[in-house]
């Protein structure tokens, strides 16, 4: 699980926090429905057990000792929250474990090379169960997805039955699903309400993570327990809410999202996506035009203290920052016979994890002679359940965070400006 | 080689662009001596043949055809420039490629698990030829990067001699510089008024990618080009520089980078060291308080657009963004015979180059009509001669950026802050 710190925020959540009280309220009895019936239904992924049974169904089916490469073909809330998991326990070694399988590969935009160089990857595969698609679109026409299905499956389908080796991932009743059922392919639902920067806990995310072999079961139980608390005990997400729409009244347009963990890149990724969409609105609540919204920045300790770091302790004070660490094992340290032992001896006998806590105490302290505000999030360790509660942590920030700044959390119009133009381009 | 088209960037540069003028004689002296004696200095590196004969003869003599993996251990300036131009060229398909060798891999910051993981993979080498470290610090004394060579040589050390396999990059007359005279290990220099962001056209970046096959006389070739077009015909860099100082003052804090090809991310990352190190500054040159600064964000096409499309849409009108594209070839097509026919039909017969092309001309439409300024980068192809081009091009903007906010675009003071915090909690 994780525990959030709020003492260097800058402000105290006190007086936002009774403002969410009705709202509270509100979640609460969505909870209490344990259905798709309302905006915030997401809350009730994790304690979805029919949905667990289906995505544990079509696996036993479709996931066999041979599986190589699970191929997730989306974008944005279609993969976004997978990779975060997957990035995080196994992907950000992946490079390093060329021998492991199986492996989850993300098809993402539409880009010729990454194409071509998963074409001839695939060219060998002869054995369906080696290779697996996961075709995810919640409106079952995203074009990027589906151009890079039909160009990445060319191969395949000259190969053997590639229809048998494709689980679709769509909403109930789309054109995706439809078709799905004509061809005979697998297929899980999106419950409706649930939008794709929510779905991470649906079978969005489930389905291709438990192909790899990762706890899924955990990664609920740790959203589950993290909602929980927040009802019961200290609601951390309202608290972080309230923080952020205060200090954005003060001027911190920019959240700087500080993951001390370079394996935790995609989970910040994730969380731009979330809080990019959810709270970047032109248009209030009540229709007025606002433009309001907080810019969403992901680091990297320590590399980005090299990058970044200067203009971060030294330039325009815009940020709110929220350190992220995890507790990790003692692990690999310092050999006792150095190979260079004249530079900095201050390294001698010290773990990897003693430097990188070391640092990140130096920024804290450096953050606080500076007068910069911030929160820390602290995971108990990078695993299944403070992920799982990490994600629900945040998605219920948002929608705390949306009702502050007067937004709807769940829709995101302004992105029909480009698709309509796109789409006039491609048809002309 | 590449382009720039500024007609909608809000502003027009030429005011701006008069005051830059005597700074653009500075820079021109400067490249005239043709030696490293200035701030400027880094302009000389892509003509400097006594550099590329140094680099050569060390790779001749370290990298043969047995070569796997050659580790760069380096933190930000010592490593993000070599990461821009190798994922641009070849890492972008690392994933995709486990049999393609000599491969680069790049250890960054101090993480026990990706540490821990690359000790696996090192640990059956017992042919010294099959691995090369490349140790850069321009200091001589960066804790992650000494840490981390210690941590992931161990191993190696006890197969064979280790020494003998590291190749250190440094200031001449660093401790790693006389560290490296002692075990007769060798030793590339770093010119000393040249700092970690302007040093990927020094041995910095040259060897590294030279040992992975990269063609760095192209490279070079277009960092050149670039200069002598700035200097003669249109100033692509001082008018970067202008329009972004101008949006700065009407309120666009954030430049956001926009890359129309994944491959380039971490050319965006190596654009935020940059821009974030140069500009972000507590003091001016006069020495008052200013904390002025552009927050940099990189953004990838079309994958961004399902994630923070919205936000930069309907948000805050606080950007300027700048996107980047590049000529491909037509590549891969989606195929006449598809899978799923009855699904968006407007991709028929369409390449991925197509699709892309329509997203991005899109997305330009769509940012027009919202009124949101920004500039074009267009890059010939993603080859080494655009990509050096393109490397110079960011670095004398910077020059140029830094004198428009009177500040020093060469120093980073305030990371001092957290790096004797941290050094103490070491010691202690």
């Amino acid at each position: 699980m994780l525990q959030l710190k709020t003492e260097n925020a800058g402000v105290s959540p006190d007086e936002a926090l009774q403002l969410l009280e009705a709202y509270t309220t509100h979640i609460k009895e969505v909870r209490a429905t344990a259905s798709y019936s309302d905006l915030e239904s997401s809350i009730n992924l994790p304690d979805d057990d029919a949905l667990l049974g289906e995505v544990q169904k079509i696996a036993a089916d479709k996931v066999g000792s041979k599986l190589k490469y699970n191929i997730v073909v989306g974008i944005g809330g279609s993969n976004l929250g997978t990779k975060a998991v997957y990035d995080a326990l196994l992907g950000y070694r992946d490079l390093m474990e060329p021998e492991r399988f199986p492996k989850l590969l993300f098809a993402e935009t539409t880009d010729p090379e990454w194409l071509s160089a998963l074409k001839r990857l695939l060219a060998p595969v002869t054995d369906p169960e080696e290779v697996l698609v996961t075709l995810i679109s919640k409106s079952g026409g995203t074009t990027e997805t589906m151009a890079n299905f039909e160009i990445l499956t060319e191969g395949l389908a000259a190969a053997f039955d590639i229809y048998d080796r494709v689980v679709a991932i769509t909403d109930e009743g789309s054109k995706l699903w439809e078709a799905a059922g004509v061809h005979d392919m697998a297929r899980l639902a999106i419950p409706s309400p649930v939008g794709g920067r929510y779905s991470v806990l649906s079978a969005v995310g489930l389905f291709p993570l438990l192909s790899v072999g990762i706890d899924i079961q955990r990664l609920r139980q740790g959203a589950s327990r993290l909602l929980d608390q927040c009802f019961t005990a200290r609601n951390i997400a309202a608290s972080s809410a309230a923080i952020l729409a205060t200090q954005l009244e003060r001027g911190a347009v920019i959240n700087d999202n500080f993951f001390f963990h370079p394996e935790l890149e995609s989970a910040g990724k994730w969380y731009r996506q979330l809080m990019g969409e959810s709270v970047g609105k032109e248009k209030s609540l009540d229709g007025e035009i606002v433009h309001t919204g907080i810019t969403p920045t992901v680091s990297l300790g320590s590399t980005d203290l090299h990058s970044v770091g200067q203009l971060y302790l030294g330039g325009p004070k815009d940020k709110l920052t929220t350190f992220v660490s995890a507790g990790k094992p003692e692990g690999v340290a310092v050999p006792a016979q150095r190979l260079l032992p004249e530079l900095t001896p201050m390294i001698n006998g010290k773990t990897a994890a003693d430097v990188m806590a070391a640092i990140l105490e130096g920024v804290k302290i450096a953050y606080q002679k500076a007068g910069l505000p911030y929160m820390e999030v602290s995971l108990d360790a990078i695993d299944e359940e403070s992920l799982g509660a990490f994600l629900q942590f945040k998605m219920l920030e948002m929608m705390y965070l949306g009702k502050l700044l007067n937004v709807n959390s769940f829709d995101q119009p302004s992105v029909e400006d480009y698709k309509i133009e796109t789409k006039r381009l491609l048809e002309s």
